[in-house]
């Protein structure tokens, strides 16, 4: 604990969306693991936060958090690393939340660029409510309440961090006091994951891959994958720029990328051979995952237990941070 | 217990002011006393919602509720009929504050009359904030967390309870359950307290009479009551429709009011004696108010011990509550 104290404090949430996908892993998922190394790590499942916007259809979040955490055990992130809990397990996100609400003006929220974004392309749901104005400020509570540091997200997230920033800001000068400090943003590596059909992959696309495909069925995922329509036959020259499958070796076969794209510029791969290249050099990579998830998935409380005890390791902390922040307000 | 069960539930709230007035007295303390006989009363001291106002200057929230509960008891409200709790101990309500946030749209909150009103009138404060915007929202919380069927209220409240209605109704149209009761008004018996310029009693105005005004201070108060301001001499004929005094009387001497209206039209009785009556009366009601009061102060931690004990009880209840709001929102 004492070796804990001394690295710096990271936190980071995930939404409950269920078995996540390459996109996820390779978007977020190795940039935590990699994290978990080196600093003292909060892992947090937001299902406070997927509300905000499934609120009218909450569904299945108890079992979406469940394969979610399973992949999050089977990529690697490990619970005696890392603190992995769920966000309304700790009270005291709604309670911060709720001081910080008092000190937030209300046009920090209004003008945040991606409440503005999301009113407009969201239009199946009604998301002019208070807790879908007030999100950028509960995630603030989140990061705040670990007195984080750092904070690994995607570029769409800048904006919630430079809030995050204010409101600490707000706050320590509102309270002359230094309690909470301004966090910095830890871009994730983001190696574009496109879908099976080259678009940005993406549950509402229906053009995903899961983490957790079993072995077996990523060839049949590989064929669907479109390749350079330019390329008719087996020995035309294709264009690997314009190739889905070009793009996936690129993460998975980082080691013979040179070799393949030489062979498809002068054709003499064909696409078919190409593709089964693929399926072995991904399922080298995702079997060992799966095989860890089939593993996993046999201790029944497992998911709960490590969510039970990490949530006893986030409340210490986050107590503690209260219990000033309540001072600070003369509460 | 069983027999509380089958009574009605009551909630409501007071913020912190410290030592309150007979405004405070007969516009709402007097209702709550009567209520607490009949009904099952939940009384809370809500100290998170004096900081949508005061955040700037929290002050000194903590003796404030000390001065402000000994005053609840000294006046009548019974630990033993009514749980006395304060709202920042019971965090279920800044989580069902939460919750309720995802299901409440942006415009209930922003066509509430009172946050217009309020805007506009309190120049001095900057409330353009979050958690000003909420307010209404964090007392339908605090209302439904113990699904209170009735809230006594005053007037300028009315709109308050109208929303907390809509919002009960969504949730549970929302989440098709019968959670939560769509809680009624009681209007509070407000008799109007007059400050002692004639204007409303308000702190703000410096013309009120503490409930814990030392009886030996009553005539001092009193004498700066202002009077009919025709009456020159004491013979002359008085008008008491336009004299604070008179007002008082309406209160503290209803036993003698015909015949005090009388010695003042027909300018029998002088000012002077008029007031020293009138000090008398008041001496009468409020001074076994002070006795019982003196004696309470005397036990340091008996505020808190009672704070401590009803906090118990509201989070028992809450914690039921919420147990169910968690269940039907899937969490």
């Amino acid at each position: 604990m004492s070796e804990r104290l001394n690295k710096p404090i990271i936190f980071s949430g995930m939404r409950p969306t269920g078995k996540l996908q390459l996109g996820n892993l390779f978007g977020a998922l190795d940039k935590w693991i990699e994290l978990q190394d080196s600093y003292h790590c909060f892992f947090c499942v937001v299902d406070w936060h997927a509300l905000t916007t499934a609120y009218e259809e909450p569904g299945e979040i108890r079992s979406n958090i469940k394969e979610m955490v399973l992949d999050w055990l089977s990529c690697g992130i490990d619970p005696e690393k890392a603190v992995i809990f769920r966000q309304s397990d700790v009270k005291q996100h709604a309670e911060l939340h709720l001081l910080l609400s008092m000190l937030t003006p209300l046009s920090w929220l209004e003008r945040c660029p991606t409440y503005k974004e999301q009113l407009q392309q969201i239009q199946t749901r009604n998301l002019a409510t208070y807790g879908f104005l007030g999100y950028p400020m509960l995630m603030a509570a989140d990061i705040l309440l670990y007195k984080a540091e750092a904070v690994p997200v995607g570029e769409d997230q800048i904006p919630h961090i430079e809030l995050t920033r204010e409101v600490a800001r707000r706050f320590n000068f509102l309270y002359n006091v230094k309690l909470f400090p301004e966090p910095q943003t830890i871009l994730n590596r983001y190696k574009i994951v496109p879908g099976l059909d080259g678009r940005k992959m993406s549950k509402s696309y229906n053009n995903t891959i899961d983490i957790a495909t079993p072995p077996g069925e990523l060839m049949d995922k590989v064929r669907m994958m479109v390749t350079d329509p330019g390329r008719i036959r087996k020995d035309d020259p294709g264009n690997p720029e314009v190739c889905t499958v070009y793009s996936f070796h690129n993460i998975f076969s980082s080691e013979i990328l040179a070799e393949l794209e030489e062979e498809c510029r002068q054709g003499k791969q064909g696409c078919v051979d190409c593709k089964k290249r693929l399926a072995k050099s991904m399922a080298a990579f995702l079997e060992p995952i799966y095989e860890r998830r089939l593993k996993l998935e046999k201790y029944t409380s497992l998911i709960e237990d490590i969510l039970a005890a990490g949530r006893e390791k986030a409340e210490s902390v986050a107590e503690v941070t209260m219990a000033e922040a309540r001072e600070a307000m003369g509460l």
